[in-house]
């Protein structure tokens, strides 16, 4: 029996019927790379393996009337059954479908009387594939008390060695020590840590609300909370979600890149970026002043591998008033080294102070009732892209490959959209989530992207078939 | 805009998150009748009707802090299309995993911040068929406010007359009167009031909380409500649902009826009974006094047209301490007989008097803090055993043959089971539903009822055989 830390406990008290606090992934698998893939299968090797993530088997014990953090205690009731379950897409079974499906399952809150997690088997897939939906609660995915569903069930190959289980947890009981190959997964598969990197965006919040102000007097530096523009999608968030991916090529993303001198994220802030803002042109709705992101990106990424799952979010102005794409990536590539600049000191674990601050019942009470309302003074941006760096190298589940995983992320009050990227075996995955009755029509801002790449690349072909100056 | 009556208020007001108030049906389709059958004719026929049963496109206007009863207004986003959903079923899309799907739908609370009703077609079913799962809040159920979903989609006939909708629409805008052909439909479609009968069990509770007693005098009469067997079942129910069904023969539930000279409803007691007998001395925990079930029968099934959608729910002894299967039946007629007699007086509108005479808020406090504990005193019986009476001719919806209609009801308070039975078109089909925590195997209690009735009609076979005494 442990108790919650106050960062996951926090992740627990600030969840509302609206905004609950689990974060979903959507993976798509290629079961041709295993002869016996099969819901049976994956049930086994969850089962073999779900002993390496106590807190997969754990149940909380609430505090009566919240008045301190939960405990953690094994469910004397625990059946992996109970947490994985088959569904099918509906016909035909494409990409919309299964982000349909997807923003069911994903709305749906996990119900506090059992492990807070579930993977849903996805059937009907198009084209002979299948997919998978996890969804689990974030207060289950702290580094360091245990692996997450993703670093559970993830390999780097079709048929991992038989001993892997037994090893690993004979290692564990003794020591809490990982094994070496878990270790190797641990540091992999970067993929299912995305949502949680997201999350940072919590500490954002409250950073906020101590009242930090930003060097407003350098250029291209974020502008004061009270002052990011208002758009239609930073309002109150109801309890839908809409989810809709593209993908592009990251060979692509890399020809702009090196173009222009400017880094992945700069682009694929551009891209995501004018899908926005063209949205917002279409229905006469961009603000005059630039609309601001919140960019998180995980520190581990930039090539710090001891930080762990440390989380850095700033804000960072995003060019939407400057008509040429050219010159907004230019200008995104200053603004995010001037906001990395200005907000360099700011990384306390404040969420994580709030959960040992307060007890959880007066955190609940101030998210379900005034959050929604301060929520625009406190926010520092108006869409979070959280960039997740993927990797090069194939993952499989029970033997079948995975070929693309988008993660669905937590709506905070007052963000109604939020963008994660994933970058995985050379293609780029971004995948929007929002509030369907804040963002009308999400599928128009996911076919934009693509389009906004091709027009960088087209002015980088532009550029280079010019006769030099 | 109108103000929601009491017992519709009631309804509402009494849900928590581990009993929402939604009644679900899950509805086996056979598209061969209808070439042009689909998800969209689907939604253009429900697009067509929307306008005759009003609440399904009213939204609610709760009044702050829950002081008075809610306020129905007309939704200004409404979109059907928000409502009806595609999903698909694991396959091999059979009756369980049908049932899988419809608990997983089932349980999860409606929001309340749009209409409170839901349609999922689903895909993916076996031997071409197609299903539906419909899910409505008892609140819209109300009988003289509009017509529920199952009335508004399903006709005598493939093909309904196109004017269907408008004529009936100019009579009813006029006159608040219903086109002959809407009387009819109404009529005709018990099928989709059977889980809003049942619901009529939340009179009952309240009926019990004015300290109504039993006349326990009579022999075969029900016991006081404090005097009811403790079962695994009647426990507090949690957020989980499963569902299990079987189907058997009407003309076999006839022929044991004629022969003992008892009713339909009697041979429903007696299998349902037995199945749960079994269940229950298998696990060693058969109750040595009889298992008293609450039985909730429309008045309109036996012959009385007029009265509308008044419920009748008594508490009839089920003879399960008999172990013979033919006594066991004797005596459930007999119990039945005496239950209706002592009961005669009890048909107050008590829920309606409670959603009239106490706010939301204190309805919904009682429920969420005292009900569990109370209610094992308050409740009546063991398992109410709703029966419902279809129709001997076929129904459509959007042209397809309704197969078979399950009722999914609602769980109250320790009432961890529930048996729906609808008889439609020379079936008699029995749908079980329970919290999984308190219900370990599900399909071990529908698997029971076939050979429940096989016993008796054998029993019928070898007394028709044997000399006459």
């Amino acid at each position: 029996m442990e108790q919650l830390p106050g960062a996951d406990a926090a992740f627990l008290a600030i969840e509302t019927p609206e905004a609950p606090g689990h974060v979903g992934g959507l993976t798509l698998l290629d079961p041709t790379t295993s002869p016996d893939f099969s819901f049976d299968k994956l049930v086994a090797t969850i089962s073999e393996r779900i002993h390496l993530a106590p807190r997969l088997t754990q149940t909380l014990r609430e505090v009566p009337l919240g008045l301190d953090r939960p405990y953690l205690v094994d469910d004397p009731d625990f059946d992996v059954r109970n947490h994985i379950r088959r569904i099918g897409v509906s016909s035909p079974g494409g990409l919309r479908e299964l982000a349909e499906l997807a923003s069911y399952l994903h709305a749906r809150p996990l119900h506090r009387d059992r492990p807070l997690w579930e993977l849903w088997f996805i059937e009907g897939v198009s084209d002979g594939r299948c997919a998978l939906f996890m969804k689990s609660h974030h207060c289950l995915m702290d580094g360091t008390a245990g692996a997450g569903m993703g670093e559970l069930i993830c390999d780097l190959e079709p048929e991992p060695p038989a001993a892997f289980a037994t090893a690993a947890d004979e290692e564990r009981d003794g020591q809490r020590n990982y094994s070496s190959l878990e270790i190797g997964l641990r540091a992999a598969v970067h993929l299912a840590q995305g949502p949680r990197k997201t999350l940072g965006f919590g500490a954002k919040l409250l950073r906020q609300t101590a009242g930090m102000l930003f060097n407003s007097s350098t250029e291209g530096a974020p502008p004061l909370p009270t002052s990011i523009p208002a758009t239609s999608f930073n309002r109150d968030v109801g309890p839908r979600r809409a989810f809709a991916a593209a993908s592009v090529a990251l060979d692509d993303v890399k020809t702009v890149k090196n173009h222009y001198e400017v880094t992945v994220n700069d682009v694929v802030l551009a891209i995501t970026g004018t899908a926005i803002r063209n949205y917002l042109l279409a229905r006469n709705e961009l603000p005059e002043e630039s609309l601001v992101s919140i960019i998180a990106v995980s520190k581990r990424a930039e090539g710090d591998g001891a930080l762990g799952n440390q989380v850095t979010t700033v804000p960072c102005v995003w060019a939407s008033d400057e008509p040429d794409p050219v010159e907004r990536l230019k200008k995104i590539h200053h603004n995010a080294a001037v906001s990395k600049e200005v907000c360099a000191n700011y990384d306390a674990e404040l969420l994580s102070g709030m959960g040992e601050a307060f007890p959880p019942v007066l955190t609940n009470l101030f998210m379900r009732n005034f959050a929604p309302s301060l929520a625009p003074a406190m926010t520092p941006g108006n869409v979070l892209v959280s960039n997740v760096r993927g990797t090069p190298v194939p993952l499989y589940v029970a033997g079948a490959r995975i070929e693309t995983m988008y993660p669905l992320s937590i709506l905070m009050p007052s963000q109604g959209l939020n963008i994660t990227v994933v970058s995985y075996m050379g293609k780029v995955d971004v995948g929007f989530i929002a509030d369907p009755d804040l963002v009308e029509d999400i599928w128009e801002l996911a076919e934009a992207v693509p389009r906004a790449l091709a027009e960088l690349v087209e002015a980088v072909e532009k550029e280079l078939q010019a006769p030099r100056a």
